[in-house]
């Protein structure tokens, strides 16, 4: 009897999960609304039932399950399993998460931060299948960052490596959320790009984007973007300082592990070509000619499948190297 | 018969050749002017009849050489065992260094640039012994860079990986050797060092630098720390700058691969514990507290050895992973 694989993503809003053959080949998958303020054993109990019915529709039983794997927002203790706290999920205090999930569905269960196993998701099955070295960064609120070398996530030696966001390329320069100043984090995610038009329309500069902070009290990236496209000249400004920090990111990165290559996702990617081409173009002005490493930069094409394909994935690297013990 | 790893440090100026057991105790060693205007073909005959006599002197014979290691300065391209071509040695171009040498010495050799054998050198054997993640930074004329991850070193897709003094963390900073703008090491290398103060006494800060500008006609970093052991308050902020850089690039590497430890190397690290406590101060300043990453900064300890034991340690690495193949 073949065996299938389960990939959790649990967000503070929604919890994707889907079933996977052992080939990664997504069978069936479905959202269940997270409704953190139950408290963790109230909110495992149902997307487990969520797990069961669903691998039921796909025509499989509980038992079928090799292996599942969950990707969580951070901080978190990888190496223990537990979940040490969240942000968008206040109940969630020192939950030992991978023994819940593997007591309840009785199978290994890989446990990684939302980055890594979005990177990864990426890496097996999305923009970066065809390479071995691949970096990964997430453009939303903060950014985030996964790293893959020879074909392995990098999670540090605490489990907390690859928080790319908070490389620091401006010493001295803005203050981020983190305490530290000058992060990439701190001028390129949404939010810091949202915030920087923000500022420099209050600080009187001409824009089409004043009307809109007049109107709605608030710019949002995505604002920022629209009026890109209909070529206002602030905004191009903004997405050219955003694309500047995350092409020196991408130097910074390459000078590192030197990935093939270098994939971005998250809601920042839907401004499309003319994002893209800025980091590149930036990139290849800043980066040294002295020696020719290639690297390919690029817009992760998984979009909201990545973390339930990526914890799949991680379920499966974890039964086979098990299986070589 | 036991066999005998043999370690090469090849540089502009001198070979330093070792002799290691397998447990990658010392025997004997030698140091060998390089004399590279010579031309690659003899300098490798001259050191290959230097590690035969070496290996005599110690007891063996040529055929007890399990393997053997060698780092040399790069570009290379290190997959293919090429030198490409060296500043300190201009004869050396597209060298097949680890074909010559393996055929001479009958036996597999490892090969990769000088920072990371010496890395591999402190992590085997010197302040990195007793963990598994290390990062490694070399002050010298500029800041070379080696990262250990669970034990292995990240080598990068194409072999340029850990060139981390070039992590940019001064966005349109000062123009490094390299050609990027904003680098650590056009800040916080000995010679950058050494630039900073001149420039400084050349636009009229007080020092008493002054005098040694006047008499020698450039000062070096070995002046600037000297002279700040002396108590000058202008060595005093040159220090401090260079401190903060290197505190920086601390913070950045904890943040992507998250090692246990870092250590600095090099001849800048001689300026001792004032240097080390300001870096260690700026770190403990300037990096988050969001999540409690324990990270050790220390000094390396196997001074001009760490290229020689590096080198045989990579030959055992090399030669064990062969085995399990």
């Amino acid at each position: 009897m073949s065996k299938i694989l389960v990939g959790i993503d649990l967000g503070g809003t929604n919890i994707k999960i889907g079933c996977f053959d052992g080939e990664l080949n997504l069978i069936r998958k479905e959202s269940v609304a997270t409704e953190a303020d139950m408290g963790p054993v109230v909110v495992v109990e149902r997307f487990v039932k969520a797990i069961e019915s669903l691998v039921k529709k796909a025509g499989f039983n509980r038992e079928d399950i090799a292996a599942a794997g969950i990707g969580t927002p951070g901080p978190a203790d990888y190496k223990a399993g537990v979940i040490i706290n969240s942000t968008n999920m206040p109940t969630f205090k020192n939950v030992p998460i991978r023994q819940m999930l593997s007591e309840r569905l009785n199978c290994p269960v890989a446990f990684d931060n939302d980055a890594n196993v979005a990177c990864f998701g990426e890496f097996t099955a999305g923009a970066g299948r065809d390479v071995n070295d691949m970096v990964f960064f997430t453009l939303g609120t903060g950014i985030g960052g996964g790293i893959i070398c020879e074909g392995r996530l990098i999670q540090g030696s605490g489990g907390n490596g690859a928080e790319l966001g908070h490389i620091i390329i401006y010493l001295d320069g803005r203050l981020c959320n983190c305490g530290q100043k000058g992060c990439a984090e701190a001028y390129a995610s949404a939010s810091s790009t949202a915030k920087r038009a923000t500022e420099a329309v209050q600080a009187g500069a001409e824009s089409s984007l004043k009307k809109v902070l007049e109107e709605k009290g608030q710019i949002s990236c995505k604002d920022v973007y629209q009026h890109l496209a209909a070529g206002d000249r602030l905004a191009k400004e903004i997405t050219d300082d955003t694309a500047k920090v995350l092409a020196i990111l991408c130097v910074n990165i390459l000078h590192t592990t030197e990935p093939k290559k270098i994939v971005f996702a998250g809601g920042m990617i839907n401004a499309g070509d003319i994002l893209l081409n800025r980091i590149k173009d930036y990139f290849n002005q800043q980066v040294w000619k002295l020696k020719k490493e290639k690297v390919d930069i690029c817009f992760a094409i998984l979009g909201e499948d990545a973390g339930i394909i990526g914890a799949a994935a991680l379920a499966k690297q974890m039964k086979n190297s098990r299986r070589k013990v």
